[in-house]
């Protein structure tokens, strides 16, 4: 943070450092977008980079704090909420099958793959469960931006992808709890899981099915309130309440904003909505993409040995993604069947948040900690460029 | 806070916490609005209220974070940039003498008898000086969106009032520096204190004068990157810098976003930005009300001695500022005299602002914070109430 440039005041510092850190992530995100979006190159890519630049790894202006933690989870939260308007339910049924396919396979396969190879470098058993649930997560998020990017958001494969990091993310909080079950001392519990797994399953249900319909039979609903004089601010409190809702039960918040949309969607006016969202969608995604660049920190991450094995659990991750993904859609032809492994491979911010749970729990040191967050940047900065390659020879 | 209603996992609940705080808080601003726009009565009161219901006052579902105030500073920043946008500098000095000879008075008088009273009762130096910064500080945030409420934002006492503010703002910068000078071993230090004025004074002259002139000149500016599709972005990111360099230099942020707001309006699309900003100013500003109401704590007001306190200091507050605010406005005839007058009076964010200051500098104790708090709420309260009726009764 910079510090305030001139100090009369003992206490004024607290909120102008706040409201600097904001200033100076949006800037950094939006000029890493400006510069990539002129040399032609994904914008997203150039958010993270922006946001690389100004954390400690290279000018060191801005740290990690709790409040651009949860700007950026706004963001997340804003970014898919947008994704769930251009989404209708129905849709999302047609690509059902595959997406489980896609989905579960997509978790299983890496989780494996990561305990194994942890255990392979000599990693304690728990140390190892928790490789493997960082390796199979999906961020939604991401792979969503690009699509929207790239003007395929409505695509066949894009939905592939989404109703997939849907189901991923229901498979990874199962994951998560076995993780931090096996690293607390009372063990993993198996019915608070299964408990757990239950709600989260009935929560997605009851909210895509009962929702989509409430507000098809009362399209007028988001309107009635005399403070809403348009259907924006009752829009915004049903995506924070399921998002927050989501956070509560174990799942990704993203998930609960992404399920408002989708029914906000159903709502007859739904393009005055989406004119009025467009400005929070505007205001807070770029926090996320920055956030996910500030949290690099490369001077852990140079020497040979971290080096040696960030490749090596990139290429994994990547791979154990790509393989179920692409075959799991294989049914939708070669070229989808690309973009849905390419759309699988970012780890995004969740393989972050899953490190930092290991690091709480004190099973992942901070070698490890920095690779893993290496690892989610890499494979998170793979798909876009590889996507609009992949987009551009097949539309 | 809630807790999480499940707990499957120990880590999950911080981004649950914070997001089902920012839900339960925009749920009860959005509540309280409604309810008191059936009953006829102002919306921003209810918004308040709706903050006293689920803050530590009732029922204690949300108490002061870091992120609320945050939330709340940013509720502010962006109401008084719509302020802004809907002002033209020719028009803010057309009332200039009236609202600085409104501003100094009123911040002079309020600062004596604040320091006469505390005297009066016994209290130290520096306590009492602190008292009379916080009967001297205005809230520009509560009274216009008051007059914006009441549709009279433009009308000449409406700017009389910010202009008065905005001096006001940097007559309370050096009170205040003087206040905390005193509390802290130091002593004051004119030439330190002298500075800030003269940072603060040229700050507000080159961003109201150079910025304006500047976009008159180049209106096309703000759509030149390519990452604004719209000018929304560019002039978010220019009131946010703005905002928080005003805070750097000990001014409220809300000047600088004032200023942004006013500097943006002379572009040419000034009409389009305005409909981009309006999901901002939709928002962010409920947390600002609500805020106000969760920083209360009925539990230290409800004994005899503390009230008869609250009650003397908001009397004292609120002729302080409603004498030198009619005089000095005088000449614009009675009625606009007494809005003029009136709207000097609510304390809002500023009074508890200062007081929090006081309370870390470890000289204004918890009774008095208390009843600070409980004068800046009230004083606040009274004013929507009253120009409700006064400009039924002048238009």
């Amino acid at each position: 943070m910079i510090d305030a440039l001139v100090l009369p005041l003992a206490s004024a510092s607290d909120t102008a450092g706040i409201l600097t850190d904001l200033f100076l992530v949006l800037v950094a995100a939006k000029l890493g977008d400006e510069v990539f979006k002129r040399i032609g190159q994904p914008a997203i890519v150039g958010e993270i980079l922006g946001g690389v630049l100004i954390g400690p790894s290279v000018l060191g202006w801005v740290e990690v704090s709790e409040v651009l933690r949860v700007f950026s989870e706004l963001g997340v939260v804003f970014l898919l909420f947008w994704v769930g308007l251009e989404t209708r339910l129905s849709e999302m049924r047609a690509v059902g099958r595959i997406a489980l396919t896609v989905g579960s396979a997509g978790v299983v396969l890496p989780f494996l793959v990561g305990i194994g190879f942890g255990l392979a470098l000599g990693e304690s058993t728990e140390t190892s469960v928790f490789l493997g649930a960082a390796l199979a997560a999906t961020s939604a998020g991401i792979t969503s931006a690009t699509f929207l990017d790239l003007g395929i958001a409505r695509s066949r494969a894009a939905r592939t992808v989404l109703g997939a990091a849907v189901v991923d993310d229901i498979l990874a909080l199962i994951l998560l709890s076995v993780a931090v079950g096996m690293a607390a001392e009372g063990g993993v519990d198996a019915a608070k899981i299964a408990l757990a797994l239950g709600i989260a399953i009935a929560f997605v249900a009851f909210v895509a099915l009962g929702g989509t319909r409430l507000l098809q039979r009362r399209p007028k609903l988001l309107q009635a309130p005399r403070f809403a004089d348009s259907p924006l601010l009752p829009a915004v409190i049903l995506c924070l309440g399921l998002a927050a809702f989501s956070a509560q039960i174990g799942l990704a918040a993203l998930i609960g904003a992404f399920l408002a949309g989708m029914i906000v969607a159903e709502t007859k006016d739904q393009s005055s909505i989406e004119a009025e969202v467009r400005p929070l969608y505007a205001f807070f995604p770029p926090f996320f993409f920055a956030f996910i660049g500030i949290e690099l920190d490369l001077g852990s991450l140079l020497n040979g040995d971290a080096l040696l094995l960030l490749a090596a659990i990139t290429v994994l991750a990547a791979a154990t993604k790509l393989v179920p993904g692409y075959l799991g859609a294989r049914r939708l032809g070669k070229a989808e069947a690309s973009i849905v492994g390419i759309g699988m491979i970012p780890r995004g911010e969740v393989g972050i948040v899953v490190a930092s749970i290991g690091a709480a729990e004190g099973v992942v040191d901070a070698e490890l900690f920095a690779v893993v967050v290496g690892m989610s940047i890499l494979t998170t900065l793979i798909a876009p460029f590889a996507l609009r390659r992949l987009s551009r020879v097949s539309t």
